[in-house]
Protein backbone atom coordinates (compact mmCIF):
# COMPACT_ATOMS: atom_id res chain seq x y z
CA UNK A 1 0.00 0.00 0.00
CA UNK A 2 1.68 3.84 -0.99
CA UNK A 3 0.27 6.61 0.72
CA UNK A 4 -0.22 9.78 -1.29
CA UNK A 5 0.44 13.61 0.45
CA UNK A 6 0.46 16.52 -2.19
CA UNK A 7 1.79 19.68 -1.20
CA UNK A 8 -1.29 20.92 0.19
CA UNK A 9 -1.72 17.90 2.51
CA UNK A 10 2.06 18.21 3.70
CA UNK A 11 1.08 21.92 4.60
CA UNK A 12 -2.14 20.67 6.44
CA UNK A 13 -0.02 18.22 8.75
CA UNK A 14 0.73 19.51 12.29
CA UNK A 15 4.23 21.21 12.35
CA UNK A 16 5.71 18.30 14.03
CA UNK A 17 4.59 15.53 11.89
CA UNK A 18 5.78 17.83 9.10
CA UNK A 19 8.88 18.32 10.41
CA UNK A 20 9.32 14.60 10.90
CA UNK A 21 8.10 13.40 7.39
CA UNK A 22 10.37 16.38 5.46
CA UNK A 23 13.23 15.66 7.25
CA UNK A 24 13.18 12.19 6.57
CA UNK A 25 12.56 12.35 2.65
CA UNK A 26 16.48 12.75 1.66
CA UNK A 27 17.41 9.49 3.07
CA UNK A 28 20.35 8.65 5.36
CA UNK A 29 22.41 11.35 6.20
CA UNK A 30 26.30 11.58 7.41
CA UNK A 31 26.82 12.84 11.08
CA UNK A 32 29.04 15.15 12.21
CA UNK A 33 30.10 17.10 15.26
CA UNK A 34 31.53 20.26 14.82
CA UNK A 35 33.96 21.45 17.56
CA UNK A 36 34.25 25.37 17.84
CA UNK A 37 35.48 28.20 20.44
CA UNK A 38 34.72 31.39 20.83
CA UNK A 39 37.03 34.25 21.23
CA UNK A 40 37.37 33.53 24.77
CA UNK A 41 38.29 29.72 24.18
CA UNK A 42 34.66 28.70 25.27
CA UNK A 43 34.20 25.62 23.52
CA UNK A 44 31.40 24.26 21.76
CA UNK A 45 30.37 21.42 20.27
CA UNK A 46 27.03 20.22 18.11
CA UNK A 47 25.68 17.69 15.63
CA UNK A 48 24.78 18.74 11.72
CA UNK A 49 23.48 16.13 9.42
CA UNK A 50 23.63 18.93 6.78
CA UNK A 51 27.34 18.47 5.60
CA UNK A 52 28.51 18.15 1.74
CA UNK A 53 31.43 17.55 -0.62
CA UNK A 54 31.63 21.25 -2.40
CA UNK A 55 35.55 20.10 -4.17
CA UNK A 56 38.39 17.88 -4.01
CA UNK A 57 41.23 20.47 -5.10
CA UNK A 58 41.38 22.53 -3.35
CA UNK A 59 39.57 20.13 -0.95
CA UNK A 60 36.12 22.30 0.30
CA UNK A 61 33.46 21.36 2.12
CA UNK A 62 30.05 23.02 2.67
CA UNK A 63 27.52 23.45 5.52
CA UNK A 64 23.85 24.26 5.72
CA UNK A 65 22.88 26.10 8.53
CA UNK A 66 18.88 27.16 9.57
CA UNK A 67 18.19 30.67 8.94
CA UNK A 68 20.81 32.40 11.85
CA UNK A 69 17.46 34.28 12.99
CA UNK A 70 18.06 32.97 16.92
CA UNK A 71 21.60 32.00 18.74
CA UNK A 72 23.52 29.57 16.90
CA UNK A 73 26.93 29.15 18.78
CA UNK A 74 28.64 27.05 15.90
CA UNK A 75 28.03 30.12 13.44
CA UNK A 76 28.64 32.76 15.43
CA UNK A 77 31.90 31.16 16.87
CA UNK A 78 33.14 30.24 13.21
CA UNK A 79 32.28 33.62 11.45
CA UNK A 80 34.40 35.05 15.21
CA UNK A 81 37.05 32.92 14.85
CA UNK A 82 37.05 31.27 11.37
CA UNK A 83 37.90 27.97 12.69
CA UNK A 84 36.02 24.69 13.15
CA UNK A 85 36.44 21.02 13.48
CA UNK A 86 34.39 17.95 11.89
CA UNK A 87 34.10 14.65 13.68
CA UNK A 88 32.63 11.23 12.68
CA UNK A 89 30.62 9.59 15.35
CA UNK A 90 31.07 6.10 16.52
CA UNK A 91 27.96 3.93 17.92
CA UNK A 92 29.81 4.20 21.28
CA UNK A 93 29.20 8.37 21.83
CA UNK A 94 26.16 8.46 19.87
CA UNK A 95 24.02 9.03 22.66
CA UNK A 96 26.32 11.78 23.83
CA UNK A 97 26.56 13.34 19.94
CA UNK A 98 22.64 13.76 20.27
CA UNK A 99 22.96 15.17 23.74
CA UNK A 100 25.06 17.73 22.77
CA UNK A 101 22.52 19.78 21.08
CA UNK A 102 20.38 20.12 24.50
CA UNK A 103 20.53 24.01 25.29
CA UNK A 104 23.43 24.04 27.58
CA UNK A 105 24.79 26.53 29.55
CA UNK A 106 28.66 26.20 29.12
CA UNK A 107 31.09 23.96 27.71
CA UNK A 108 29.06 20.56 25.40
CA UNK A 109 32.48 19.16 25.98
CA UNK A 110 32.43 19.00 29.92
CA UNK A 111 28.54 18.98 29.88
CA UNK A 112 28.47 15.27 28.16
CA UNK A 113 31.64 14.08 28.66
CA UNK A 114 33.28 13.90 25.29
CA UNK A 115 36.68 14.64 25.54
CA UNK A 116 38.26 17.31 23.71
CA UNK A 117 41.94 17.44 21.95
CA UNK A 118 43.93 20.07 20.16
CA UNK A 119 46.25 18.91 17.17
CA UNK A 120 48.96 20.13 15.63
CA UNK A 121 47.97 23.71 16.90
CA UNK A 122 45.24 24.14 15.10
CA UNK A 123 43.11 26.32 16.74
CA UNK A 124 39.59 24.39 17.29
CA UNK A 125 38.92 21.58 19.55
CA UNK A 126 38.73 17.71 17.84
CA UNK A 127 36.84 15.20 19.59
CA UNK A 128 39.23 12.97 21.17
CA UNK A 129 36.98 9.78 20.29
CA UNK A 130 36.49 10.58 17.07
CA UNK A 131 38.13 8.08 14.65
CA UNK A 132 38.04 10.78 11.17
CA UNK A 133 38.95 14.57 12.53
CA UNK A 134 38.86 17.05 10.35
CA UNK A 135 40.62 20.61 10.68
CA UNK A 136 38.31 23.28 8.63
CA UNK A 137 38.75 27.28 7.89
CA UNK A 138 35.69 29.64 6.79
CA UNK A 139 36.20 30.69 3.24
CA UNK A 140 32.85 32.38 2.79
CA UNK A 141 28.80 32.18 3.28
CA UNK A 142 26.28 32.67 1.16
CA UNK A 143 22.73 33.07 1.98
CA UNK A 144 19.98 31.14 0.14
CA UNK A 145 18.06 33.62 -1.42
CA UNK A 146 14.83 31.34 -0.57
CA UNK A 147 14.22 31.21 3.38
CA UNK A 148 17.81 32.93 4.53
CA UNK A 149 19.21 29.48 5.39
CA UNK A 150 23.10 30.26 5.41
CA UNK A 151 25.52 28.26 3.62
CA UNK A 152 29.22 28.33 4.67
CA UNK A 153 31.73 27.14 2.76
CA UNK A 154 34.71 25.99 4.29
CA UNK A 155 38.62 24.82 3.13
CA UNK A 156 39.68 21.33 4.39
CA UNK A 157 43.02 21.80 6.39
CA UNK A 158 43.49 18.87 8.14
CA UNK A 159 42.56 14.96 8.04
CA UNK A 160 43.23 12.97 10.88
CA UNK A 161 42.30 9.30 10.25
CA UNK A 162 42.64 5.75 11.78
CA UNK A 163 44.27 4.25 9.65
CA UNK A 164 42.92 1.08 9.39
CA UNK A 165 39.76 2.75 7.42
CA UNK A 166 42.11 4.66 4.88
CA UNK A 167 42.77 2.50 1.68
CA UNK A 168 45.13 2.62 -0.86
CA UNK A 169 42.85 4.17 -3.28
CA UNK A 170 42.20 7.28 -0.62
CA UNK A 171 38.49 5.64 0.08
CA UNK A 172 38.00 5.26 3.17
CA UNK A 173 35.84 2.37 4.97
CA UNK A 174 33.43 3.60 6.88
CA UNK A 175 32.43 0.35 8.32
CA UNK A 176 35.91 -0.22 9.72
CA UNK A 177 36.15 3.49 10.79
CA UNK A 178 32.17 2.10 12.45
CA UNK A 179 31.14 6.10 11.34
CA UNK A 180 27.34 5.99 12.40
CA UNK A 181 24.45 7.68 9.64
CA UNK A 182 21.52 9.45 10.91
CA UNK A 183 17.69 9.64 9.43
CA UNK A 184 15.10 12.78 9.83
CA UNK A 185 16.34 14.58 13.51
CA UNK A 186 17.07 11.77 15.89
CA UNK A 187 17.79 8.36 14.64
CA UNK A 188 20.95 6.93 14.70
CA UNK A 189 22.41 3.99 12.41
CA UNK A 190 25.28 1.65 11.63
CA UNK A 191 25.21 0.72 8.07
CA UNK A 192 26.98 -2.34 6.44
CA UNK A 193 28.35 -2.79 2.64
CA UNK A 194 26.62 -4.30 0.17
CA UNK A 195 28.21 -3.54 -3.30
CA UNK A 196 31.44 -1.35 -4.45
CA UNK A 197 30.94 -0.72 -8.26
CA UNK A 198 33.56 0.24 -10.65
CA UNK A 199 33.32 3.14 -12.64
CA UNK A 200 30.11 2.53 -14.83
CA UNK A 201 30.02 2.34 -18.68
CA UNK A 202 27.31 2.08 -20.93
CA UNK A 203 26.29 -1.38 -22.31
CA UNK A 204 29.06 -2.93 -20.68
CA UNK A 205 28.27 -5.25 -17.19
CA UNK A 206 29.59 -3.48 -13.60
CA UNK A 207 32.28 -4.97 -11.83
CA UNK A 208 32.54 -4.59 -8.12
CA UNK A 209 35.93 -3.59 -6.91
CA UNK B 1 47.50 4.66 14.38
CA UNK B 2 46.53 7.88 12.73
CA UNK B 3 47.42 9.42 9.51
CA UNK B 4 48.09 12.89 9.40
CA UNK B 5 46.99 14.57 5.71
CA UNK B 6 47.61 18.43 5.94
CA UNK B 7 46.08 20.85 3.28
CA UNK B 8 49.49 20.47 1.30
CA UNK B 9 49.76 16.96 1.84
CA UNK B 10 46.08 16.80 -0.06
CA UNK B 11 47.06 19.18 -2.36
CA UNK B 12 50.16 16.85 -3.34
CA UNK B 13 47.85 13.33 -3.71
CA UNK B 14 47.16 12.05 -7.17
CA UNK B 15 43.75 13.53 -8.76
CA UNK B 16 42.26 9.95 -8.14
CA UNK B 17 43.16 10.01 -4.47
CA UNK B 18 42.20 12.88 -3.70
CA UNK B 19 39.13 12.69 -4.91
CA UNK B 20 38.07 9.15 -3.45
CA UNK B 21 39.64 10.79 -0.24
CA UNK B 22 37.70 13.94 -0.13
CA UNK B 23 34.24 12.65 -1.61
CA UNK B 24 34.65 9.86 1.76
CA UNK B 25 35.01 12.22 4.63
CA UNK B 26 31.22 13.89 5.17
CA UNK B 27 30.32 10.40 5.99
CA UNK B 28 27.26 8.19 4.95
CA UNK B 29 25.55 10.51 2.19
CA UNK B 30 21.72 9.94 1.05
CA UNK B 31 21.17 8.26 -2.73
CA UNK B 32 18.76 9.23 -4.48
CA UNK B 33 17.94 8.49 -8.47
CA UNK B 34 16.56 12.25 -10.07
CA UNK B 35 14.29 11.33 -12.79
CA UNK B 36 13.40 14.04 -15.31
CA UNK B 37 12.54 14.03 -19.07
CA UNK B 38 13.39 16.94 -22.03
CA UNK B 39 11.19 18.97 -23.76
CA UNK B 40 10.57 16.31 -26.18
CA UNK B 41 9.91 13.78 -23.48
CA UNK B 42 13.21 12.07 -23.13
CA UNK B 43 13.38 10.44 -19.82
CA UNK B 44 16.66 10.70 -18.01
CA UNK B 45 18.07 9.14 -14.46
CA UNK B 46 20.79 10.09 -12.34
CA UNK B 47 22.43 9.11 -8.96
CA UNK B 48 22.87 11.75 -6.76
CA UNK B 49 24.38 11.91 -3.02
CA UNK B 50 24.26 15.91 -2.50
CA UNK B 51 20.98 16.36 -1.50
CA UNK B 52 19.19 18.22 1.51
CA UNK B 53 16.84 19.22 3.96
CA UNK B 54 16.10 23.14 2.94
CA UNK B 55 13.02 23.87 4.95
CA UNK B 56 9.36 22.08 5.90
CA UNK B 57 6.90 24.78 5.72
CA UNK B 58 6.97 25.42 3.04
CA UNK B 59 8.30 22.08 1.82
CA UNK B 60 11.57 22.18 -0.19
CA UNK B 61 14.89 20.53 -0.89
CA UNK B 62 18.15 21.86 -2.08
CA UNK B 63 20.81 19.87 -4.52
CA UNK B 64 24.10 20.56 -4.95
CA UNK B 65 25.56 19.79 -8.92
CA UNK B 66 28.96 19.86 -9.67
CA UNK B 67 29.87 23.33 -11.73
CA UNK B 68 27.75 23.43 -15.04
CA UNK B 69 30.68 23.20 -17.12
CA UNK B 70 29.80 19.82 -19.06
CA UNK B 71 26.84 18.26 -20.57
CA UNK B 72 24.17 18.10 -17.22
CA UNK B 73 21.47 16.21 -18.49
CA UNK B 74 19.60 16.16 -15.02
CA UNK B 75 20.69 20.09 -14.33
CA UNK B 76 19.93 20.96 -18.23
CA UNK B 77 16.13 18.84 -17.74
CA UNK B 78 15.22 20.56 -14.72
CA UNK B 79 15.95 23.86 -16.06
CA UNK B 80 14.04 23.33 -19.24
CA UNK B 81 10.95 21.92 -17.84
CA UNK B 82 10.82 23.05 -14.08
CA UNK B 83 10.15 19.32 -12.78
CA UNK B 84 11.79 16.29 -11.54
CA UNK B 85 11.38 13.31 -9.27
CA UNK B 86 13.67 11.72 -6.58
CA UNK B 87 13.50 8.20 -5.70
CA UNK B 88 15.05 6.06 -3.14
CA UNK B 89 17.15 3.31 -4.35
CA UNK B 90 17.06 -0.26 -2.38
CA UNK B 91 19.49 -3.19 -2.59
CA UNK B 92 17.73 -4.89 -5.24
CA UNK B 93 18.37 -2.42 -7.55
CA UNK B 94 21.43 -0.69 -6.82
CA UNK B 95 23.73 -2.15 -9.05
CA UNK B 96 21.11 -0.61 -11.55
CA UNK B 97 21.23 2.86 -9.81
CA UNK B 98 24.97 3.11 -10.30
CA UNK B 99 25.12 2.06 -13.65
CA UNK B 100 22.75 4.94 -14.89
CA UNK B 101 25.79 6.81 -14.09
CA UNK B 102 27.23 5.93 -17.48
CA UNK B 103 27.10 7.81 -20.52
CA UNK B 104 24.37 6.28 -22.28
CA UNK B 105 22.90 7.61 -25.27
CA UNK B 106 19.05 7.61 -24.89
CA UNK B 107 16.93 7.07 -21.54
CA UNK B 108 18.72 5.41 -19.15
CA UNK B 109 15.31 3.62 -17.83
CA UNK B 110 15.29 1.63 -20.97
CA UNK B 111 19.13 0.86 -20.91
CA UNK B 112 19.47 0.01 -17.60
CA UNK B 113 16.13 -2.06 -16.76
CA UNK B 114 14.49 0.59 -14.49
CA UNK B 115 10.78 0.89 -15.49
CA UNK B 116 9.18 4.62 -14.71
CA UNK B 117 5.90 5.63 -14.13
CA UNK B 118 3.69 8.75 -13.90
CA UNK B 119 2.11 9.59 -11.38
CA UNK B 120 -1.05 11.97 -10.62
CA UNK B 121 -0.72 13.87 -14.02
CA UNK B 122 2.99 14.72 -12.61
CA UNK B 123 5.44 15.58 -16.19
CA UNK B 124 7.95 14.07 -14.80
CA UNK B 125 9.13 10.00 -14.69
CA UNK B 126 9.31 8.11 -11.16
CA UNK B 127 11.10 4.91 -10.69
CA UNK B 128 8.22 2.28 -9.98
CA UNK B 129 10.85 0.10 -7.49
CA UNK B 130 11.22 3.45 -5.55
CA UNK B 131 9.50 2.50 -1.93
CA UNK B 132 9.85 6.56 -1.60
CA UNK B 133 9.09 8.57 -4.52
CA UNK B 134 8.62 12.32 -4.24
CA UNK B 135 7.77 14.54 -6.93
CA UNK B 136 9.34 18.19 -7.12
CA UNK B 137 9.49 21.21 -8.92
CA UNK B 138 12.01 24.02 -9.82
CA UNK B 139 11.94 26.85 -7.09
CA UNK B 140 15.46 28.58 -8.16
CA UNK B 141 18.91 27.96 -8.45
CA UNK B 142 22.17 30.03 -7.68
CA UNK B 143 25.72 29.38 -7.73
CA UNK B 144 28.23 29.41 -5.18
CA UNK B 145 30.82 31.97 -5.38
CA UNK B 146 33.65 29.76 -4.58
CA UNK B 147 33.54 27.38 -7.64
CA UNK B 148 30.42 27.56 -9.32
CA UNK B 149 28.85 24.80 -8.06
CA UNK B 150 25.04 25.10 -8.57
CA UNK B 151 22.66 24.86 -5.90
CA UNK B 152 19.12 23.96 -7.02
CA UNK B 153 15.91 24.76 -5.17
CA UNK B 154 13.02 22.60 -5.01
CA UNK B 155 9.59 22.74 -3.71
CA UNK B 156 7.86 19.29 -2.80
CA UNK B 157 4.90 18.72 -4.72
CA UNK B 158 4.05 14.89 -3.79
CA UNK B 159 5.08 12.11 -1.55
CA UNK B 160 4.72 8.71 -2.47
CA UNK B 161 5.55 6.38 0.33
CA UNK B 162 5.15 2.85 0.93
CA UNK B 163 2.94 2.63 4.19
CA UNK B 164 4.85 -0.03 5.97
CA UNK B 165 7.80 2.74 6.19
CA UNK B 166 5.77 5.58 7.48
CA UNK B 167 5.38 6.16 11.76
CA UNK B 168 2.58 7.58 13.72
CA UNK B 169 4.77 10.83 14.00
CA UNK B 170 5.24 11.31 10.48
CA UNK B 171 8.91 10.12 10.35
CA UNK B 172 10.09 7.54 8.02
CA UNK B 173 11.47 4.14 9.09
CA UNK B 174 14.46 4.05 6.46
CA UNK B 175 15.31 0.29 7.65
CA UNK B 176 11.94 -0.74 6.92
CA UNK B 177 11.95 0.98 4.00
CA UNK B 178 15.13 -0.71 2.76
CA UNK B 179 16.68 2.41 1.58
CA UNK B 180 20.68 2.14 0.82
CA UNK B 181 23.05 4.92 1.63
CA UNK B 182 26.68 5.66 -0.29
CA UNK B 183 30.00 6.66 0.60
CA UNK B 184 32.84 8.08 -1.79
CA UNK B 185 31.24 7.96 -5.60
CA UNK B 186 30.68 4.09 -6.09
CA UNK B 187 29.96 2.27 -2.66
CA UNK B 188 26.59 1.02 -1.28
CA UNK B 189 25.41 -0.06 2.26
CA UNK B 190 22.13 -0.78 3.62
CA UNK B 191 21.61 0.61 7.52
CA UNK B 192 20.47 -0.67 10.44
CA UNK B 193 19.46 1.16 13.45
CA UNK B 194 20.91 1.68 16.83
CA UNK B 195 18.51 4.18 18.39
CA UNK B 196 16.04 7.25 18.24
CA UNK B 197 16.76 9.60 20.82
CA UNK B 198 13.91 12.31 22.75
CA UNK B 199 14.61 15.70 22.18
CA UNK B 200 18.04 16.24 24.39
CA UNK B 201 17.38 18.94 27.48
CA UNK B 202 20.40 19.90 29.92
CA UNK B 203 21.15 17.96 32.72
CA UNK B 204 18.49 14.85 32.04
CA UNK B 205 19.45 11.52 31.08
CA UNK B 206 18.25 11.17 27.12
CA UNK B 207 15.42 8.63 26.90
CA UNK B 208 14.86 6.53 23.57
CA UNK B 209 11.68 6.32 21.84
Amino acid sequence: MTRHFDHEQILNEDSFYRRNLINCLSGYKSLNLIGTQNADGLTNLAPFSQIFHVGANPPMVGILFRPHTVKRDTLENILETQFFTLNHVTPDFCRQAHWTSARWEGSEFEKTGLASVYLNEFPAPFVEQSPLKIGCQLVETQKLKVNQTVLLIGSIEHIFVEEKGLREDGSLDLNILDSVTVSGLDEYHKAEKIARFAYAKPNQDLTEI
